[in-house]
């Protein structure tokens, strides 16, 4: 393979290709609202559960279909709905037509690759995130999206695939004592929303590792193929921080929403969210600029691993160029040379000549190049 | 031709030339709303266009004269007059007579490098825009402007030259059923120039692809006309980025706006608009970070390569030159140079060479030049 | 001459004298408000020239004295009073007087390196702008105060020196059916500015025009000199961005204005100025980006000639370094070599020195160096 | 060890491992709010500390239980309880029962990573900072925790492990002229940030005196291991920035709190504090400025190093080489070669040979290599 | 000294210590408001100076003690008293006394490092500035601190040591017909500062000379003495800017306080001073893009020299090792070499190797070599 020979990049090839020049645009002339899935199906048949709770009883349906969701409507219980995969987008636009969604925001919900936003609509809140993936073999995040529907009595969320991110909500659920049941609605997407944020700090504690082991292997060898990666983690933090960027102002939106939504009670709960994010961001900017720094320092041993190179050049040829010269000119085959008949030329040649290489390795000395 | 032989960039010769440094200056002294033409004429004839329609109706007029919109002015029904080709000031002036529009407005609306904006009178707001072609051929984008007159009962568009941008929104206009026959002209112009925000998704999926290319070309090959690709590219985006950044501001302006034509159930539709502006100058952020990312992996390996041809240059100096002055000893023609005599002299200093090349091997191995 | 020697810069030398590094401070201890020239007297004797119109009479009086200005003043007509040559501080101060002007203002006007500023008083508004030359021969750009004070029935405009400027508007106000005929200074004071910033887009017209044929040199023989022009006019660019991002602020002042000079008929006019100093600016950053990109490029062509120039002397050594050792070997004078009575040894070490050059070249070309 | 021979870094390879990339995640599907310890344990046995004041007497209890703290609070004196060691839980947790302190709170006290921060409760504030040391034997500097709740009549702190910073607030308590015992906890809790950011001045006194020796180095010899160090110096102040940076916003929210907490008479000590925070940042962009400017200096000392070596091969190569062609020249065995028989030619060689080199040298002197 | 031989640094050893890594931490533990000087002594003995003025009087005392400044306090004409040598705190503590200024101003007035700023209290304000020095010989710029207190009837001026720089605004105090002697306190604040932003002009003179003497030796003579000139300059012109930038908050904030101490008609010389403090920010900015600049030239001269360098190495090399490699191999010793024995061989030689060059000499001038 021919990319190796010149780059070394061979292994990386693959880590490289991670989408960050894919875009994927909507066919031109369609009507807005028209919804369309944009992005891959990533999961076979689309799953919707039911989890209806209040402080003293909780019921969990699975597989059901969206009509049978309506028995749990406008009663003063919660009802979480969850939809596994959204490319069924007739099944969205059921759930549109049963909760009194808005088509516009019914295509942000289908288009996977949506910035992460907050809107308030009259009758319901609408939260984008992204749930993010480390795959440790490529050494790539992947990004998921998450819709998030709040609504007075109820929570509808979206994902592309079944995942375990909500898994731990969903334990506290089942404990009758959990402060989540005792709340409303707005506790339930906040808490599901702080499941994803606690998701990205394993992201960032995994990435971290990574850099650090990027960071050693710089250090003891610093090649091209270290570069590589180098780059490829800028590239991976780029992403990061187009999912992450946005959430700072989701956040805050949602905080000073002056909604009938968000009780009181929950808006203590959502600066903490806020902290996070910051949190989040802080560190992904200090990841950068230490990424900054070991690219410096990669140059520079880059510069001065040519200096060793071209000092060992210098100092065999300065020595052994001019030697060479001398022993030309003895030689010589000229018939009048009077030094080639006397008896102690040749060991004065030879005592010149160790002189001078003496010479030579004492001024290479003084210039600090041995 | 010369230039190939120093940077090799006669490929790109072409795409350089992509009038980056191109300043069109109107003719000074002319007094302010003086109607002149800034830009070339890219269509030969102007061609008016009307679509006038209601719930109910709708009628399209092609090619007829400003005087003939009149009469479908001042109804209760949406009429959409397009103009193609605005060479021509004449006609340019009828309108401004026509619908009331102050010179300025005139102005602005012919000068084809004028920045998107927009601006709101007391009868009508104007929305300036960019329209882009990604020339495949020359790998340029190219920018065309749109003016866009949103009046109580009408709305204007101005294109330099015909195209199939609006032929979605032409299509959805003749179906009774469709969301645009019921409301007003503010949603004509959010359809239309939600048309043109689309096409940018397009431009910035051809561009990506281009980059892909563009990456894969300089991992197998960091040429210097990779690198003058890749400066290409930049400005590509520079340009781009000039056309799309105001259109924040315009969208925002557009939003806040409380202005009587535009009704509230069409501010949600510019809420949109907005999410789709802040992905496209995401994205653009992404491609240039990224290719920076690029550029610097390129001069890493320029460096590395020169590092590469350095080692091979020191090694074969390194261990032919001493060799050279070995033999160059006894070629000297001394009379008194008692080895030459010796039966096993010229095999020893064969040993003596064979064992030196062997250090010198050793030596650049412990320092990984082997 | 040594400048040319070391980086043929010598062509340069005088353009790099563009006074970037040039201030000049008041004399220290001077009460504030004292009057006093700053900068170089630019023409000979100061002129003083009237205008005083109004839509149905036109006067123009040139030379004349302060105080046959006084005439004019107080009546219903514009008058627009014009001073070439403002070394003169008496006649600054006469002004002063005459049209209740304060000191500080006064200091300002006497000024010549002052910042493009809006300052308004009770009596009248003082507008500081920079008018532009390029010098074609030295390829900068010369700047040129031009002070401007708006009163309520007239307006004062003072020169560094004579200049064809507001030619355009002395034109149109000899046209007694032009717009600026039937309108008050505020106009007038548009106009003036107006006819100023049309000639800025003119120095962007010839700046972006060098920097064309920079980029043409630059491709086609990328040597310090050309690198020398390209920082010639990244400074020139920094002196430019000096004279106009301030003007920004100086229009939105201008435009926020709530003052009775200023009618409403004109600030529409203000807004069009608005978008012409965002468009000078953008265009300005955009030359930016371009003569940073096209720095890039120079840089990594040096690198690439490096790495020609190295790739030549490796190729040649490391060929012919190892063949005259072989022939030094063989030119050794030791008695007992068996090689050198054999009848073919001669062909043979010429056929195994041609078959070295041959691995050699083959070598050289899997690292496409060949 | 192989990572010396590379680059040299074997003395820096602790430093550098100052955890820039070391982030410690929360376990995923924790409740908000969950009490657990994130950091390490840092001192054994959790120590309570109690300090009562009122401008007439004052009461120091060491080592006691939270309740036993509890007979000090409501009353109209002062309560300083400072907590040493915040690993346990349970502790911390009846903190929170007795003064009423929410469970985010708590969670926050026990996250040592939490970015400092203010945040204000009905029944109190709480203030996060950090403590910095400065580590002299491994040149990192180490965060500390310092939590800080003030009620409305008491002051408690909690930090990670014993340490000095109060010792100075401590002794000037005992003073009962001192202007802290007329004061309420408001003062008190200002006197304990202004403590904290004094040893911010200490810590950048020695990283300044570390950045002046790094300096000397640098200058006196440039070699890869300064630059680790000019990097590992970029990290530390890139993690102290980290901890400072935030400060900004923590004073400037504490000082335009409406709380009833903080007196009139204590703001202006607030605004102080703000000044010191101002002064610690712009020092910090100060030595970052600095030290890109030191990094600038040791790379153009690399480029220059690498111009010396290669003057040296270059006047070398350029004197010997041509003049060992000539004595091979004449080393010919060739029969007819009149040059050899004449009597004159060695000396006529010698004579030609010396000459060349003088001409080499002059021109290498014009050359200025010389 | 090794210093030099390394980068030929040594004239420059001294300015480089110009102190930018030395931060002076106060002691830790003290209370706030403790009266402590921080800074060295710059003068003996602290001198107070008493001008007492009114539009008909004016009164000048000088070493005199604080006690007797009471006399002139709350009369209505207006004491200007200034203290050379701020070491000593007890008279530090005295004036605080006298004139009710608060413990934290007195402390801010003593540490002379203290970031400009501008305070109002209820009794009077404080604005800290920095009076700059250049040290032509060292080419540092040296600041010290001047404080100034504006009282309802006086001024107090704080100075490290005496200097020159109010002796203009005491020469005007002294004309009875001056402005300022019929003004307020405020007029004589004004005047004051506006003596110390005059002086900023000048160091910025002498800064741009020394700057334009650097760049007219860096383009004649691009060596490693000149870089580290610029650095040095670069440094200087971030301590420079430490102390000009917050002069701008300074001043806005002067000029918004709606104090009773300033009246209206001072107010517009303060808009004068803002447009004073923006314009040597302007400079400054300039000044450090121009070095920029600079720098990035020097560093293309140094990678041209090497360029340079290496061409005459290739080309030497290229030309005579071919050469003596066929002088080699007719030197060779072989019984059966047919050639040796040709009458015309060494003529024949002869001819090939000045072909072979001319060859050379036309391959390098086609790539510009030569």
């Amino acid at each position: 393979m021919k990319t190796k020979n010149i780059l070394g990049l061979n292994i990386l090839s693959q880590p490289f290709s991670n989408g960050i020049f894919k875009v994927k645009a909507k066919q031109v002339g369609l009507p807005p609202g028209e919804l369309i899935h944009v992005g891959k199906q990533k999961t076979e048949k689309p799953v919707i559960t039911l989890v209806d709770y209040a402080p003293d009883h909780i019921e969990t349906l699975t597989d059901i279909s969206v009509e049978e969701t309506s028995a749990f409507i406008g009663t003063s219980s919660v009802s979480w709905i969850n939809l596994n995969g959204i490319h069924d987008t007739g099944i969205i636009e059921q759930f549109g037509q049963q909760f009194g969604i808005h088509p516009l925001t019914l295509e942000d919900i289908l288009n996977t690759q949506h910035r992460p936003k907050e809107e308030e609509q009259e009758e319901y809140i609408l939260v984008i995130l992204k749930m993010l993936y480390f795959d440790d073999e490529s050494q790539t995040i992947n990004a998921e999206q998450i819709s998030l529907v709040l609504g007075e009595h109820y929570v509808l969320t979206f994902q592309e695939r079944p995942g375990h991110v909500f898994d731990g909500v969903r334990d506290r659920l089942q404990r009758s004592k959990a402060r989540i049941r005792q709340r409303g609605p707005d506790y339930l997407a906040y808490a599901l929303i702080d499941s994803i944020f606690d998701s990205y700090f394993h992201i960032l504690e995994k990435v971290g590792d990574c850099l650090a082991q990027l960071e050693e292997d710089l250090i003891s060898d610093p090649g091209q193929e270290a570069l590589a990666r180098l780059q490829h983690y800028k590239r991976e933090l780029l992403l990061l921080r187009k999912s992450v960027w946005p959430l700072r102002e989701v956040i805050n939106k949602l905080y000073k929403e002056e909604s009938s939504f968000i009780s009181e009670g929950t808006q203590i709960f959502l600066r903490d969210l806020n902290d996070h994010v910051v949190q989040i961001l802080d560190t992904m900017e200090v990841f950068r600029d230490a990424l900054s720094g070991l690219q410096d320092l990669y140059m520079s041993a880059v510069g001065n691993r040519m200096n060793e190179i071209m000092k060992v050049l210098t100092i065999m040829a300065s020595i052994f160029i001019p030697l060479t010269f001398i022993a030309g000119v003895y030689g010589m085959n000229f018939e009048y040379m009077p030094e080639l008949k006397w008896h102690w030329s040749y060991l004065t040649v030879w005592g010149f000549m160790i002189f001078s290489v003496i010479c030579m390795l004492f001024y290479f000395r003084s210039k600090k190049w041995l």
